[in-house]
Parts: structure tokens; C-alpha cells; sequence
């Protein structure tokens, strides 16, 4: 008998129908002979609408308001899932099946006290295979914990998937299946790219390369875990029965795969410090100030020229200006010298991902020469083992990443 | 240094104007120098639209809907109180103030396992206490605990005023504060009887019966709560300042008072059973078939005529007669001789209620006198040791609660 835990993000379990809709699936699976744990996000909105309503109160009458608490933000959260689990429940049983729901604290989903961004640390598997082995489908809220003092946490973006695949990590699932509205993980963006293609096997490496990238069905912390506790992934569209993505450890076979998927960052600023003194601490001091600032950071890049001086560049996701400039120009007086900052906010990043890239050559050429022949100017490039990345004006984006994705023929089934 | 308890119901937290108000009741006790223990309820209809959306998906797809299952239902609703507990908190946090919320299972309300209709078994104090001497305003939510399983419960019907009696017990406080949007008990309903009267205190027991017969304030499980721990309970206006309606322990001199107030319970049942075997079991077989039916039955009226046969009586309160009748024609066949059914759909029932009655004499021929000179025909009474009360037909009803109120001159000053 196999044991699949499945997720159904928000949109999945939006209302009466797709809940039923969504039960269907868990059904079928136990029909099909197998124990089911379901995972399920907030009703549609529901967590902004929370999120409004924390800060409307905390607005009130307030010229100058501060932000919500967060423990108790994460106890008004924490009822977004749990209503799901309760309707979920409501709707298996409507369909003739037993099932019970939980919430993060009652399967001892125990986290530490981080609120709104807490990290799991022990799931208590007791009451679910007692629940299981008595023939029912198991509710689970994603996205919430519980401290050891019991009071309650949500696990941050992602949260959902987290609770997933942790799940599936302690009950030692056949599959952890990821429901989602697309049919899986596609080459690149198919709203960018008409040609991209649904990958149908990826290795838990090049799927962490591309979350980092910005392809946003799954997070980086989620695909982690997954990797580290080896658990297979399957993403899949909840409207039909096709076969999605699956996220897996990676075989020698796919190496013959030179590129697996392209990805475009878009809004990118760039934060050039020239002038730098080369010496020790320099760049620790640099980064330190900036994360103090919670600010994060995405690729980094420094030169050094001859007269012991350096340019440090670094590039931020979604940011702002605004948030950073002041930050930067604390550190050009605490730096010594005579620094100075250059800011660039119409930039992206094109990239892509391949465990392939290990064993063939010219992959970097190739991705250069598109480019170049497309006349699109590279303003920086870095790479890691399985990635390469070219950091371009932000008006080529979407076309650099069509025509990357032409120059690996990624359009093309494997 | 006193402690108050608290409770602000769901139209006095249904926005965020109006929870911020009862914040600043809770500061304002603080500030006075007291421990704040705050109970909410949900917000506004917020309960409702729980139950509304579990019938939706319980019915979808459905063409015979069966309803939730308890234990689901209670998952879900426990999210209405939840969601105001931390609402509450914010709003404390953000008029200056130290607050932490709690649901019913974060301080250990446990309950026994009687779905959505749970009793209060034990509240583990330790963790209120500490938060209330590191000075923070501590915000429960009402109407729910958890079952030593760790199952949500709900309390039933008026469960918020169940966690604000139970916590002023267990808490020993020097008051349980009920912030309703009226000034008190009255001495009948305001919207009957014009000259009603706000009572400034009234004894545990006449509360209870009023309660009993309708008086919706506070629901009798509370009230009995009150009495059998002695904890003073203030029913007060959460929109002004006044002084509200002190239910106590009885003192000798509020027996100066002959009667105290007087309700209505409009639109009651009466089933009469003629010619019912005057032997041994009938009554008990009766009331036993009728309990199993779920059925609440208000008033027993047994008369036995001279040849071994009895007429026996009950009413039923906002009965459905399809309800009544097929467990009525049921018991006709069970019962042996030939026992008749009637059933009368069109009663109400007017009482008076005051501890003096157990000194003075001659409150009810007052009463009696008063309905005959007003030509209101009484179909049945029944009698405590600090009630009187007088089924009539319905049309009568508010006439009749207005006379009666004005034959105690329930409308002056005492």
C-alpha cells in the first residue's frame, strides 16, 4: 500500500465546487489503494484579506501605525488553512469517504518561535498513521506550526509546500504530488515563450537553480528539503489528469541534457560601489550592513583593478530604491577612501539550468553568441556549476529569454 | 490589585472601530489598576457565515445533503473567535498597551468530546497568571476549548458567556464584566413594555429563571456557572459608561422586593395526552420517548381525574409540530387504553419573577386579578418557589406582559 501526500495550493480549494473538486482527487488516490494525506492552503484570498484586515485595525485612529504584532499575526493567520482543512474534510465525507482534518498543532507540527517565517522542526506522525491505518483520508493545514509553548506560527511564503514536503519526508511517502494550475514545470515561462514545453523530469538541482530563478510554482526552501530527504515531487495541474514535472534525484541520464530550462528575472536594480579599498573586510562589511537592512542580496560580483582598489557589484530582486540608497550611502563613509555608488534600476537576468553543462562544452558560448547576434548587450555574467546567468537591460528581457530558449532548442521534446 | 474578566460579544467586535473601542475598555480597567482577562466572540456574523459555507459544501453536489460532521464543524468555527482574539491584541498593541491572545486550547479550556455542544471541564491557569504579572492584557477566545485529545469543541449556544463565567471562576475574579449593546436586565423586555426598568441587581436564582423563560441576555448554563462559583457578574452597556445590572448572591433585603421582573415566552407549544393509564412508568415512558426525540419540553402539567386516568401537558418552546407529532402518535400506540392527542400551536406564557414572593403573600391572585380584568383568559399555571407563570393564548402575549409588568409597578424606582 503506498502513501501519497498531495497539496492543493489556494486557488485549488477557492470555493465549494473546487474543494469538491479537489476531494475528488484525494479519493481517487484512496481508491486506488493507497493511504492520503492532503495539504491545503487558505481559501483563495483569504490570506490577504487577513493580512487587510491586521492592518486595518492596526491603522485605526493611528496617525502613524506600526505593524501588526507577529505572534498574534500568525494566530490571525493560522485560521486562513484551518478553515480549508474543516471544509476539505466536510467535503470527503460529503462524497461517502472518511477523513479527518488537523491543524499544524494537532499533528505536533512543532516549528521554532520565528513568526511569520518559521522553520519546522519535528512533526509528531503518531494520530496520523493512526488516522490513516483506520482507513480515512488525513487534512492537513499547510503553512502553520506550533512553538514548543504552544503558541502558533506560519512557516512564510511557500509555507504550504514546506509543510508538504515535510510531510512526505517524515511518513516516508511514495510521492509528495504538488496540485497547482499549470500542467508542471515548464522550459521557461510559457507566458513569455510560446514554445516552452512541459519538462517531465528534472533533478532536485536544476529545480533549485530555477526557483532561485523566479519560476514561482515551487520555493527553494521546499525543493531543499525534498532534495535532502529525498523525496520525489510531483508537480501537476489539479484541472487534469495529465501527467506534470517530477522532481527527483538526479540520474546519469541526465546529463545528456545540456540545458533543462531557461528563467527571466525581471525588475533587477544593480548597486555598483566603486572605488572599494581592497583589504580585508571590505566586502563583509559591505554585505553585513546591507542584510542588517533586510535586504537580499541576489548575485554578487567584485573586480579588482591594478591599484589595489575594487568595483563591487551586487543585484536586488523586487526592490527599492528607496530602501537601499540609504543603507549604501552609510557604507561609502564608513568604507574609508573615496568610494562611490552607481545605481541601475532597469535591469534582468536571463539564465539557464542544466546538470548537463557539466560535461559539455561551449553551453556558454552558444548562450553569449544568441545573444550578441540578437544585438542584446550583456552587462555582467555569472555562473555556478549548473547555471549561467547574463544580467541585460531589463526592455530585452522577455526577447532574450525567447531567444535563448530558441538557441537550446528547448521547444523541442527530449 | 483586582481582576476582571471581561467578555465583549459579536456586535461589539464587528469591526475594527468597534474593537477598538472594547480595547479601550480593557486599558481602561488596566489603568484603573486592575488584571484584564478580555473574552471575545466572534466577529459580528461571522459564526454564521461559517456554518452557511460548511452547509454549502456539505450540500454541493448533494441531492440528499447530509449535515457536518461535528468534529469538522467545530474545527471550522473555532476560527471566528480566533480571528478576533488576535484582532483584539493588535488593537491593544497599538493603543500603547501589552496584550497576547490565546484560543481555548492555548490555556488547556478542556472540554469533554460533546461536539458543538462541549463542556467546560478544566482551564489551566498558569500560563494567563504569567502573562497577566508581566503586565499584558490577556485575550481569550470564547466558545471553544479542545478535547484532552487536543479536538477543537465549541460550547453551544451562549458558550462566550460559558469562557467568561468559567475564567472568572477558575481566575477568582472580583468581576465577570458581560459587555453587551443594551444597559442591563430589564424588568421586562424595553421593545414589550415601555416603562421598563434597567434592575441594578438581582439575585443568581431570580436571574436564572428569568434567563430560563427568555430574558436573552445571558443564557441560563451561565448564570447556574455564576451562582455555583459566586462570581459576581456585571451585564453592562459596552457603547456608555453606566452602571449596568449586578447579578449576585441573594442578600435578605433584596426579598423587600416582591418581584423583580417579568417575561414573555411567545409562540409555545402545548400537547395535551387525554385519557394517558394512570399507572406507574407513564410519565416516565412519555418524557423519556419525547427527550430521545431531542425535543426540549418547557412546562409538565399532570392532572389525574377520579377513575385512574390522566390528562398530562406539556409545552414545547419554538417547536415545529411536523417535529412533535409522529413522536407523540408514536407514544398514543405505546401507551395502551385509548389515550388522545391536542395540540395547540397559538400559547405564550407570561411570568413573574422575585425572591420575595417567599415571604409575601398574595402575589399571585395580584397577578391572576390583573390578566382577568383584562379579560385574558389563562389556559394553564405553573408555579416555582420564586415564579409565577400563566399560559395564555399568544394574541394576548405582549398585552399581557405590559399589565402584569404595571400590577408590580415594575416600571418605579425601587
Amino acid at each position: 500500500m503506498g502513501l501519497i501526500v498531495q497539496k492543493f495550493g489556494g486557488s485549488s480549494v477557492a470555493d465549494a465546487q473546487r474543494i469538491h473538486h479537489a476531494a475528488k482527487r484525494a479519493i481517487a488516490a484512496r481508491q486506488a489503494g493507497n493511504h492520503v494525506v492532503v495539504v491545503v492552503s487558505a481559501m483563495g484570498d483569504a490570506t490577504d484579506q487577513l493580512v487587510d484586515l491586521a492592518n486595518q485595525v492596526c491603522a485605526y485612529g493611528q496617525s502613524n501605525p506600526t505593524p501588526p504584532p507577529k505572534r498574534e499575526l500568525d494566530q490571525l493567520l493560522a485560521t486562513g488553512e484551518q478553515v480549508t482543512i474543516a471544509l476539505m474534510a466536510m467535503a470527503i465525507h460529503a462524497q461517502g469517504h472518511q477523513s479527518v482534518s488537523f491543524t499544524g498543532g494537532q499533528i505536533g507540527l512543532v516549528t521554532d518561535d520565528a513568526f511569520t517565517k518559521a522553520r519546522i522542526q519535528s512533526i509528531n506522525i503518531d494520530r496520523i498513521f493512526e488516522e490513516l491505518h483506520a482507513g480515512k483520508i488525513v487534512v492537513v493545514a499547510g503553512f502553520q506550526g506550533v512553538t514548543a509553548d504552544g503558541d502558533l506560527t506560519t512557516l512564510g511564503r511557500g509555507g504550504s509546500n514546506a509543510t508538504l514536503v515535510a510531510l512526505g519526508a517524515v511518513l516516508k511517502a511514495d510521492v509528495c504530488e504538488n496540485y497547482t494550475d499549470v500542467d508542471g514545470i515548464f522550459t521557461a515561462d510559457p507566458r513569455l515563450v510560446k514554445t516552452a514545453r512541459k519538462i517531465d523530469r528534472i533533478s532536485y538541482d536544476e529545480m533549485l537553480e530555477l526557483s532561485g530563478l523566479g519560476a514561482s510554482v515551487l520555493q527553494t526552501r521546499a525543493v531543499e528539503f525534498a532534495k535532502k530527504y529525498n523525496v520525489p515531487l510531483h508537480v501537476r495541474n489539479s484541472q487534469n489528469e495529465t501527467e506534470g514535472t517530477w522532481i527527483v534525484a538526479e540520474t546519469p541520464n541526465m546529463e545528456h541534457i545540456v540545458v533543462s530550462g531557461a528563467a527571466l528575472k525581471k525588475d533587477l536594480i544593480r548597486v555598483t560601489i566603486k572605488n572599494v579599498p581592497d583589504r580585508p573586510g571590505a566586502a563583509a562589511m559591505i554585505f553585513s550592513d546591507i542584510a542588517a537592512a533586510n535586504i537580499v542580496v541576489d548575485d554578487i560580483i567584485q573586480t579588482v583593478s591594478d591599484d589595489n582598489i575594487a568595483d563591487v557589484s551586487f543585484t536586488v530582486e523586487h526592490g527599492d530604491l528607496h530602501d537601499i540608497k540609504p543603507v549604501v550611502e552609510r557604507l561609502l563613509k564608513e568604507l574609508g577612501g573615496t568610494p562611490q555608488a552607481r545605481y541601475r534600476d532597469d535591469l534582468a537576468k536571463v539564465s539557464v539550468v542544466g546538470v548537463g553543462m557539466r560535461l559539455h562544452t561551449g553551453v556558454a558560448r552558444r548562450m553569449f553568441q544568441a545573444l550578441a547576434d540578437a544585438k542584446i548587450n550583456i552587462q555582467n555574467i555569472t555562473t555556478s556549476e549548473i547555471k549561467i546567468s547574463c544580467i541585460i537591460d531589463k526592455t530585452d528581457g522577455a526577447r532574450a529569454l525567447a531567444i535563448v530558449h530558441d538557441a537550446f532548442e528547448l521547444g523541442k521534446a527530449t
